[in-house]
Formats: C-alpha cells, sequence, structure tokens
C-alpha cells in the first residue's frame, strides 16, 4: 500500500547518504565542532544573507521548538501560538514541561495575526497571570497553509513594537519557500524574525533542523541549552554534512518543490472530481473531504492520516507527498479516485 | 594527527551502513514503530534472556539519563551517583533541569557500593531533605573500571531491599562486557538492575542507546516520556535497523573487544615504559600519567583529552580507543612513546 | 470608599486572633506537627466524616493548587480546568511551572461537566499529545456559580470511570456551602472528589488552605512536596489555631454565610432596581452589569474590579462580600443605587 | 521541658501582635499593595541606606530562596553554595525542583571563600557542565559562624570581577548583625551583594522574610515570580506591619541581642563546665559536644536537635536561643550542668 502518512517514511536523498558514507572513517571533532558544520553553517549564512546569525543543527523539531523557546524565557513568561500550532498540541506538552505556558489563540486557518497577538496581550494585564514573551509560528503551519511577505511583515514589525520575540517554526519551510503562492525568501525570514529554523527531516534529510538565532540577546550561551535538554549529538558531523548537502547546489529546494508538484497533481485531480477540502493548501499536505464510505474504500490501498469529522457523514483526511513521493504512488492516487466516480 | 580523545570520533562500522542504505526508499512507519526496531527488541531481548522487558531506542545517552531518570521519580525524589558520574558532572545539569538533586558520593574508582548507598540514606531522614530513591551506575565507568558480578549482586540485593531503583548507564556497555577481567553478562544485568542501556554511540553506531526496562512499574507510558523530552526520532527505523545489525552476528561484541585490545596494546606499552595509570581500567579508555613536557610532545603527534593534574609537574590524560581505532594509530603511539625513553 | 474588591481585604474574625494571642507565647513543634494542627486535623475529619483523610493546612491557595496537582501528575499528564478556572488564568502559570499542561474547556458558567472532560479525552488520543489526569474544579467556582449534589456526583461518576482524579479547589468552600441553593456537606465532597482543600484565607482565617487528600494513592510522602515549593509554616500552629477555630462552633459557616447574607442584599437591591448579571451567583460574588457612566459614578464611592466588557457601552464589575462585610457598607451601596434612577 | 530545639517555636513579639490587631478590621489593599508595606519598605530602605533597592516581604525562608535564585538563573546555570548551606541540605531539593543545580563546596566552618568559589570556576569549563552563576551565603550560617566585614568585601569583589551574583540568606541575620564579633551593617550588606533578606521567622515575626534586591539587571518582573511560586500573600499587608514593627525604634536589633545575650550565657557555662563545641558560634546557635549519657540526661529535661557523631561515644547536640528564650530557661540549663560535675 502506497503512504501518504507524512514526509518522513523515506530515509534521506542518495546524495546525501553518499556524502555520509565517504566521510565515515575520518576522524571527526565531536558535538558540532567539526568542519562539515561549519561548511554547513557558512552555506546557511550566504543563503539567509547574515553572517551575524548563529546557528545550531539540532537533531528534531520538538527538541528544537523546546530548546529555543525556553532558552529565551525567563520563568513567567508565555509563548502565544495558534491553537493548532505543534507545540500546543503534538509535543506531549514539552514546552510546558520547561515550565512555560502556551497560550493557544483560534486561528482558523492556523496563522497568527497581529489582532490574534494584541488580544492576547489585552487579556494578560498583571502579574496574576503569565507575561507574553514570544510569538510562535509555523510555516508552512500544521494545516498546510503559509505567511505571505506583507503578513510576516506585519506580524514581525508588531512583535518589535511590543518586545516580543517572533520565532518561527520552518519544519516544512522547504515546502513554503517553494510553494507556487509564496514570495518569502529565507533572508526576508531571516530579516523579520528573531529565530527561526529550517527542517531537514521533512525535507530529505535522515534528520536535522537548522536553527537560525539573528537576535543578539538570544544568542549568548546556547550550547549549553543544548547540552541540557540531551539534544547535543556526539557526532555531530552527521548533521554538519546533511546540511551542507541540503544548502549545495539547491538540493534543499529541489526536493521541496518536488513534493509540491506532487501535492498539485493530487489537489487538481480530487478538485476536478468535485472533492473539497478542509484548509485551503499550497504546499504538501492536503485536507480533502470523503464520505466514510470512500474513506474506507481508500484505506485498502493507501496509508494516510485522518484529520477530522466535517459532519455525520464526512471526515477531512491528510494527504502528505514528499521529495521521496513517486509519480507511481501519485498517479496510482488519483486513478484510484477518478475510477470512483 | 591520530585521535585518542574519544570512541565517537568515527561514524558507524560498514555493515550497519550498508543496512541503512539498502532502507532507504522503503517506506516505513514513524516514532520507532516500524519492523526495524521490533526486530531490533526482539534481538535484545534474546540476548538479554528477558522477554517481559520493555525496550526503546533513543538516540543519545544524556537524553536517555534524563529521560529514563525523570520518569521514575516523584518531584521530591532523587538519584544517587558516584561524584565522578555522567549525570553529575558532563550533563550541564541535565537531570537537576528535570527538577532531580544528583547525591553526589565521593568513589575514589568511579563504582557505587552498598556502603556508600547506604551513607547517603542514613543523612536523608525526613522530609526536609530529598528523598533517594533511585541509584545510577555506569559500566564501564566514566574512567574505565567496571563491576564485577559479585559487586552488581551486592548492589543489586541492597536496593531491592530498601526500594531504591538501580539504573544502570551502558554507553560503554560494551567494552565493560568484553573486557578481560569481566565475568557479567546482559542477562545477568537486565536481572540484577531495574533499568540499563546498551550503548551504540560509543561502539559503533552512528548513535542509538537502547534502553532496557525490566521493572514493571517504571514502564508504563515510557513512550510519552521520550516524546515530551524530544526524543522521539520521526525516522525512528533508523535506530532499529542499527541495533538489528549491532545484535546479528555479533557485532556489538566484536567491535568492543577490538577497542579493548587497541587499549591493550597501548596499556602494556605504556606499563613496560613505566608509567603509571591515575585509574585502573582493564576498558578502551586509558588514564596514563605524564610530566607536562611529555605531554606537550605526545600533543604534537596526537589528540586526547586532560584528565587531571597529579602534581605540579605531572598531568594524567584519556586515551580512548574504539571499534574504528586502526592498528597503525596504535603502532605509532606506542613507538612515539617507546622512542623517549 | 467602602471596598467591595474582595474578601481578604480584612485579618480575621476576632475569635481566631485572641486564640492566636493566648497561645503566642507557648513552645510550640515547628512545621505543622503541634497539637493544635492535630486538633484542627482531628476537627475536619469529623466534619467530613471521613476518618482515614490526610490532612494539610497550607498557606495560600496558588501554592495549594501547585502542591496537589504536581504531586499527583508524572511528568506528561496534563489537568483539565475551566478557562475560567484560576489555575488557567490567575496564577501567573505556577502550574505548567511544575512542567504540567492545562487543558482549558470552555465553559460558559464556570463548571465542568462531563460531556466537557470527555471532549477533552477524546481529543487526547496517543502519546503526542498530554494525557489528562486529573479534573479540577472550584466550588464556588471563579464567577460565583457552584456545583449541585447531583452533577458532583455525575463528574466523580465518570472521573472514577476514566481513572482520573478530581479535585476541588475551594478557596471560597464556605461560600458556596451556605448558598441557598446548596445542597452539598463537607462529607458529601470528601466521598465524591480524591482530594480538595477548604478555604480559610476567604472566609475570616488570616491565611490557610485545609487540603484534604481521601484517594489513598496521592497521600504517601506529601509533606515532601509541601517543604520543597517552600510551603512548609515554621510556625505551623498558626494554621492549626485557626482552623481549630473555624471548625469549633461552627465559626466557618456563620461568617460565610453572612457573606452571603451581605450579598443577597445587593442582588434583591440591583435587580429590583432592573439591572441583569453576567453569571448566575448564589454565593458572595456577583456581576452586575451597568453602563460605563453608572460605572464611574460607583468608582467615586467604592473600590471594586472590574470584570469584563459586555457591550460598547456596558461591562460586568466584580462585587465580593466576605465575614467583615458591614452592614453599613451594603447599606451605603444599595441607597446609591437606588439614588441612580 | 524547656526548648532550646529552634529560634521559632514561639509566636512574635507583643507589639507586633498588637499592631496586627489594631488593623485588623480595616480594609487593605491586597497582594503587598497595601500602605503597611510601603512604610515597612521605606523603613528597610533607610535602614540600608539604598532608595533604589527592589525589596519583597515573603511569607517563608525556603520560598524566598527559590525564588530569588530562580529569578536570577538562565536554565542552565547554577548557585554555588557551601555543602553546609540551607538550599543544599534542608529545602528537599527546592532549588533543583526549579531546574539548577546546587554546586555544593566542603567549606569546614560553613563559610565560602573566594578560594572554594574559584575552585568551583575552576572545574566547570564548557558547555557540557552547569555555568556557575551565583554564590550563595548564609549570614549567620546554618552552623552559627558569621562573615567578617573584610571576608564579605573579598567575597564580593571576587563575585563582580567574575561576574557572579553574591545572594545572602539573612534567615539568621539578626543574630549576626548583634554578635559580639560582627563589624556588618545592613548598608555594609546592601553595599556588597546583589540580593540579600532579612529575616523575621526566626527573630520574633510570626513569619516573613524581607528580601532586599540592588542588582538593577534582577528586579525585573519580580512580582511575577513570586506570584508563580505561590508565595504571595493574599493578606500582604500582615507581612508589611511585621516588618513596620521590627524597623521601628529597633525592636530587629534588640531582640536578636537578647537572643544572642541567652546564647553567651550557655556558651560562657559550657565552656567554664569544659564542653568544647563542634563549631565557633557567636551567634544563637550552639553547637556543645556532650557525651551519648549526658545527652540522654538532657533530653529529660531539655528540647533540642541532635547534630552530627563526633566519635563513638560523643555527639553535638544544637541549642538555640530566641527573642523569647527566658533567663529562667537558660539558668535552668546552665544549673542542669553545673549539676552534672
Amino acid at each position: 500500500m502506497y503512504s501518504f502518512t507524512n514526509d518522513y517514511s523515506e530515509g534521506a536523498h542518495p546524495r546525501i547518504l553518499k556524502a555520509m558514507l565517504e566521510a565515515n572513517l575520518t576522524q571527526n571533532t565531536g558535538y558540532s565542532l567539526d568542519t562539515h558544520t561549519g561548511h554547513a553553517i557558512e552555506l546557511i549564512k550566504k543563503e539567509i544573507c547574515c553572517h551575524e546569525a548563529d546557528i545550531h543543527i539540532i537533531v528534531g523539531g520538538t527538541q528544537t521548538n523546546l530548546i529555543a523557546i525556553s532558552a529565551a524565557l525567563r520563568p513567567f513568561q508565555a509563548v502565544i501560538s495558534a491553537s493548532t500550532g505543534h507545540i500546543n498540541v503534538h509535543e506531549t506538552g514539552a514546552i510546558e514541561a520547561t515550565g512555560h505556558k502556551v497560550l493557544a489563540m483560534t486561528a482558523p486557518d492556523g496563522r497568527l495575526t497581529p489582532a490574534l497577538v494584541q488580544e492576547a496581550l489585552d487579556f494578560h494585564t498583571d502579574e496574576h497571570m503569565v507575561q507574553p514573551k514570544m510569538v510562535y509560528i509555523s510555516n508552512s503551519t500544521e494545516i498546510g497553509t503559509q505567511y505571505t511577505k506583507t503578513e510576516l511583515e506585519a506580524l514581525s514589525r508588531f512583535c518589535r513594537l511590543h518586545d516580543l520575540y517572533l520565532f518561527m517554526d520552518g519544519a516544512r519551510m522547504g515546502a513554503a519557500l517553494t510553494s507556487p503562492v509564496n514570495d518569502l525568501t529565507l533572508a526576508d525570514i531571516a530579516r523579520l524574525t528573531d529565530v527561526f529554523y529550517i527542517g531537514g527531516t521533512k525535507n530529505g534529510a535522515l534528520f536535522g533542523e537548522a536553527l537560525v538565532i539573528t537576535r543578539e540577546e538570544l544568542k549568548a550561551d546556547f550550547r549549553f541549552m543544548i547540552k541540557q535538554r540531551g539534544a547535543m549529538l556526539a557526532k555531530g558531523w552527521l548533521l554538519g554534512i546533511q546540511f551542507e548537502e541540503l544548502f549545495q547546489n539547491d538540493l534543499f529546494y529541489d526536493m521541496a518543490r518536488h513534493a509540491n508538484a506532487m501535492a498539485s497533481v493530487l489537489r487538481d485531480a480530487l478538485t476536478e472530481c468535485g472533492y473539497s477540502f478542509a484548509y485551503d493548501s499550497m504546499t504538501n499536505q492536503l485536507f480533502p473531504i470523503f464520505s466514510d464510505e470512500t474513506i474506507e474504500k481508500l484505506a485498502q490501498h493507501f496509508t494516510f492520516n485522518m484529520d477530522r469529522r466535517m459532519d455525520e457523514t464526512h471526515s477531512a483526511i491528510r494527504l502528505v507527498t514528499s521529495w521521496a513521493t513517486t509519480e507511481e504512488g501519485v498517479r496510482e492516487f488519483v486513478e484510484f479516485i477518478r475510477g470512483l466516480r
């Protein structure tokens, strides 16, 4: 059965594995102090047009989120998130486990706006309540939507005006940046946020998220935070090698573009067949709505996750494509859908 | 310059990489629910002769320590460790960051004894002090020493009598179990401890520590703990594949045996040349004592870590061998040492 | 200006102060191991008809909440609360600071129901999300409403069925139990919850909340929790003496009854004058809705807190009465309101 | 039986109680925003000759320690303490529960020195270890010793040079400042430390510790910390009234002077009878060494705590005097001791 369950069902792009193999018997300095990591960081700095950034490559996304957030906040400070935000729902309370409240705002399409952040600020007025200090957004979001440059600029301006840190979770940054409706670059993001990361795990690396810190006051002693949370990989060059490959010759963008292209084929076919979507996504996650009967049939040939119930007889499912999604897999799905009519 | 800095300077055994390559484009279930991990767990259960154990493979050692300890303790409970224990010194307060005090006992050779644990119990008598509840030991220890079966049996008996959990950090388990003076098996360790782990990172895997929980009450909901601490690897089968290889055809033991053999060559040569050691190690870490002058000469040809100052003109250094240490590298060191006479 | 700001604007009932004075120069055992505390606990046990309960008297409410909750939960477990719950809004993230997520459910009248708790359970399905384990309710609630016996029985049954702890914050327990519509007793509450507390601070003690633990598994080593959170009062007998007085000769109920009676006079006058209320309260907190203009006039003669804006020209304010509220103060307010017509 | 168990066996000085009684029915603003607290803070500022200090009065000592320390440190930072320090031994891991390691240094007389702090700094060299950032000292110490001006100046200079915060626990500040060998004033302490507190609980208040923050960067948003840890007393004026009395007409010093005078009588008599002491204390805690037989006899007439075993037949006990210790109680003890000869 072909799987559209997620974008981390396969390993890594062959070029990445090849590079890891070639370096296998070289003696490297541990804990990300090696030359591969140094080179990867240089490549990323160039890509984001920001040579003053501090960059740390960390194994996983939840880890990166909890480290970045707990490094930035004092004990009584909170992070504002869309209620659909990964940190609010899918990290088993990882942020709270570091002592901080997540202030969840209802954002119908998964994106925070200055108005929603203002609402959180208005509510928290004194020392009997937590103090909002960071705004957490995802791009693309957990439901496939994404920020435009105008939107991110507005949010950035608002955060700076109110002395809030703006943090972008980029676990699916590649999908956002190569979406047909995107008008942001990594350089824009580096300029408009205080800290963000570029996801490798969901875009063709074995694992690895490159955390970029541009705000000066968030940089200090960051490696202590990484080590304390158990996230300093002994063989850190494995992370460095992967990001060297991702940011050489556009591999990062090429893989994401492929994932989006595969999603587009699915989206077009579904639309053509008259299906609607729970969320409006132009990235690699689609949320088509089917009748329970159709879902049952689909589940006999494909694997995917349920998203949520829409009415008594219909639910949205989640289809995810990736760098590794094959044209055959997509064609099979499209033909199956067409055959249902 | 040849490096004796640590046992994680190279990547992984070629057989491990080969297996990862072969599985690269297969679609796997995420988060360690895949068949490779299932198979690896079966292999380990067989090796430890304990089919009721719960086994979780986790990326790194500090991560594994902090998860296992914070999962077992109530907020006011503490873990007893030798003062040289990894959790006490080299984890940036990772255990304290989960809320728990580490009670450090001075153990000259890095090993805890019932008498040392008793001392901690005697001191902590009421609710104004933390409550000791877990005993943390390492095998081999951070200074290369190891537990005999008799010693571990005594400690295990003592812990059960006093309702203390016994946790063994096995980051260097391979080195301990293949040391010439070892009389323990993994089955003994599974029987005598409540929770322990088998280290992959320092014994020829890219990364990965297999945590084995034998005590019933420590098993519940453990995957929640892993996820909350950011330690649930999306592509968890990467861990599974590595431990499949480690526990097929004795690769785990063979690699550790090689590391110990290389250390033996160094130890014999050093002894023959009249050098003494800061600690008595029969595993892959050696702590020879040299004059400052000799250390300076060595440092021009080899890399290694300083351990501690012994007197005004002498220090102990740390030499570590691994599965990847070459006979050439060792020979070069031996010849250099002999040439100093 | 007479204050209706809260129920802790004055000190303590004179009988309580008298008892404290009388004991002032006696040498007492510290840390709540004294005879006054012992006696107070006996009186409470008798009142709740439960001699197996463990009872600890703690200085303040936020303290009691954070200790009771963090003592009961494992790191990945969460507590369900109405979104208006004190722990969710007015404790500066005290629960999150102990590592636990508060799952806030929208409950229009501040009370949780089995259906609302079920909703939280349905959403949290696996180890990628926190595990709901405790249900937190307040009686009376933060908005003056209260639980009936039928409602509490239903919630209790539901919690036991789903192995959830039921915790009642009784900071305003007196107001709830002496409300004209109440049909619960402390004995009922002891029977239907797992842990609850009886508030002294807001009902005529200088300070003090008596935490009652009836669930066996929540009792163990509780004094360690109290001490660790900095809540073990050196001169603990001060707490004991106050609860001795509260539970001798019905002082606890008499004071709460007075507070409710004073609120009734206000409620009747406001209703008679045609004002409506933001919440339906029969206890000592009232939330009348006034025009901005009226509020401005009131604020020149009385102090009170704003609650929330109802529309463009009206807001709800909060009026709180207490054991110490004088008939003169109430009469003055009533006359002022009547004079506005 | 007369008790020398501690300095918090009785209530409060009658003048303090009288002031509380007089204010009992006044309506006060809650949460320490009242005029009594304001006045107390002014009195303290005058006493310490520092009008820029931020002052917060908090119920208890462990609470004050954990709030002050966790407010100052980032997650990976640690506090250095003498191994006998209250935070290291007698607070049930309260500091670790906020996430921070206590680095315990062996200080034979309970006092830290620049050399001991340097030792801690030397050991903690990189991000694999915690980062020492605060130095915690007590005056008088847990074993009755105290700092001279020269010593405190040296420690202060050292801390500023190494960018370490210096925090003085003054639970027994009164005893230190009125000891015959003292040459420090509160103004000196305000000048030489970054944050310290003046203990009320152990010097004739019902409860209350006045925390003084002089270092600018430690002041921000401190009330959020107090509230989050459950330490913001609803009826905060109770704290204010007590410190008003303590710092009006020298009551604070007079009570401490009495405690020390009573200890002097005991010390002189014990010395005269040939007994020696485990620690050299000129404050209100004495640690005389007796044979087990003598201790048994003493225990039939007086209550006190055991300190530690000195040899097979002798132990040190702890005798504590207070503002409330009576001359009769002391005379009785002296006569008993003399009668043993």
